[in-house]
């Protein structure tokens, strides 16, 4: 759970970023990181963090873009409620917790760093997040909810998701039976075996790895130089279902660059 | 879900009412009673059933005794953290949907009565439910939390039975289909997330679609020339995996090719 991050973007209410850590603190996480909060440090945030989650406030970083908050990651979620024009996979809260889980135990294993490898986004109480804010994760998470009225609280959607988080680690430490878990289907499936084991690239490889990608496109006129953007939408769909593993994606950044030096060549 | 009664007993915050309000509408839940709240109506309480939760709070039932508030009920389940002198079987929050869900909807079908036939009950914030409040439950639901930090807010011990509660819920009328995917157990292969009628290219599209990305690759001398087997190998791997649609494929050819002209034109 310490590799699990919690992203709160440019959130509004202060008393939803104490009531969040304290939802992070009853649930067993961590480790929290704002982005552009309206106001922090502030009192209503440290009423609402009573009850032990102090330090969670206390250990939050703060920082001015959610690249900076996920650069490092390698599994970003973020959770939104409405269908985007830039759109993602959309995942279950359970699907959401499991993934979530399954990377950073995974990174922890293997022990490389000591620093949170994946994230979770939440956006601004009322606006949302943004498209330049979502295209940096890899799924959307949902929390169902009635039609008619299926804008959560923030505080609550993070209560809702780390509770999801929380419920996979007992039943992986086994505190927690099967009996306590009848919503969550078949953890150790074996379609699971790819992705128990691969490397994946950081947020920061992947989105410069789109850079170059993007570059090409517009040098050989394939994307329109003015407005490449959709365009790149399709082709980040495509590649982000692939999960290309670190290793991979080397070789399609390798492929690339050649085809960039022959291409530039030839000028 | 009309049948289900959320019950919060002797509640100190009014603003834990409103947040309470707002995340069973948010849940699809409509039944509010309330024993003995130190302030109600309130100022607060209205203030944090915003987004639509105030039709709640104004149809909230206020009782003086938790008796009063379930005695037409066919089962009570208590919300405690601590185990107590006086101790029920223990429900995990799954667990407690489950019951109450099916024993609603029983009910619902034999349409004797209009009346709700199941209770959710919260004690006060700090207090707890005291025994002659427990003794009237059948179980106990118990929110698994950190050992070390398991006193939730109550708002946010509201919010994950509702969850629980509109899962269950949506999962038994269908709302939530395979694609949405509360059940299925297919958590990490990508692929699951799509719809399931994409139309998928034809085996000799793909094979040309390999073919042109082979010359390419031996254009520019990204593969050797002589044996081109292994990249091509991985390249597959990598692509299968994201399991292109027709029009995405499409793509695909539309730019390789438009790549190869531009690197054939400066020969």
């Amino acid at each position: 759970m310490d590799n699990i991050r919690i992203v709160m973007v440019r959130t509004y209410s202060a008393g939803n970023i104490g009531a969040a850590s304290r939802a992070m603190k009853n649930m067993g996480l961590h480790q929290l990181m704002l982005v552009s909060p309206r106001e922090f440090p502030s009192e209503e945030a440290t009423k609402m963090a009573t009850r032990g989650a102090e330090d969670i406030l206390q250990g939050a970083r703060v920082v001015d873009s959610l690249y900076s908050a996920v650069h490092d990651c390698e599994l970003v979620i973020a959770c939104t409620a409405r269908p985007r024009s830039f759109d993602l996979p959309v995942l279950s809260p359970e699907q959401a917790a499991q993934r979530l889980y399954s990377t950073a135990n995974n990174r922890k294993m293997k022990s490389e760093k000591g620093s949170p490898s994946v994230a979770l986004v939440f956006g601004p109480e009322r606006a949302g997040l943004q498209n330049d804010d979502i295209k940096l994760a890899h799924y959307r998470v949902t929390i169902p909810a009635n039609p008619e009225n299926p804008s959560l609280n923030l505080a609550s959607a993070v209560q809702i998701l780390s509770y999801e988080l929380s419920k996979h680690h007992m039943f992986h430490e086994g505190t927690v039976s099967d009996d306590n878990l009848l919503q969550v289907p078949n953890l150790s499936s074996s379609t699971n075996i790819r992705s128990s084991n691969i490397e994946l690239p950081s947020i920061a490889k992947r989105e410069s790895f789109y850079e170059t990608l993007e570059q090409v496109l517009k040098d050989t006129g394939v994307a329109h130089k003015d407005d490449p953007r959709y365009l790149m939408q399709k082709m980040r769909r495509i590649l982000d279902r692939a999960e290309p593993d670190d290793s991979e994606l080397n070789l399609l950044r390798g492929a690339l660059a050649i085809i960039q030096r022959r291409l530039s060549e030839k000028e």
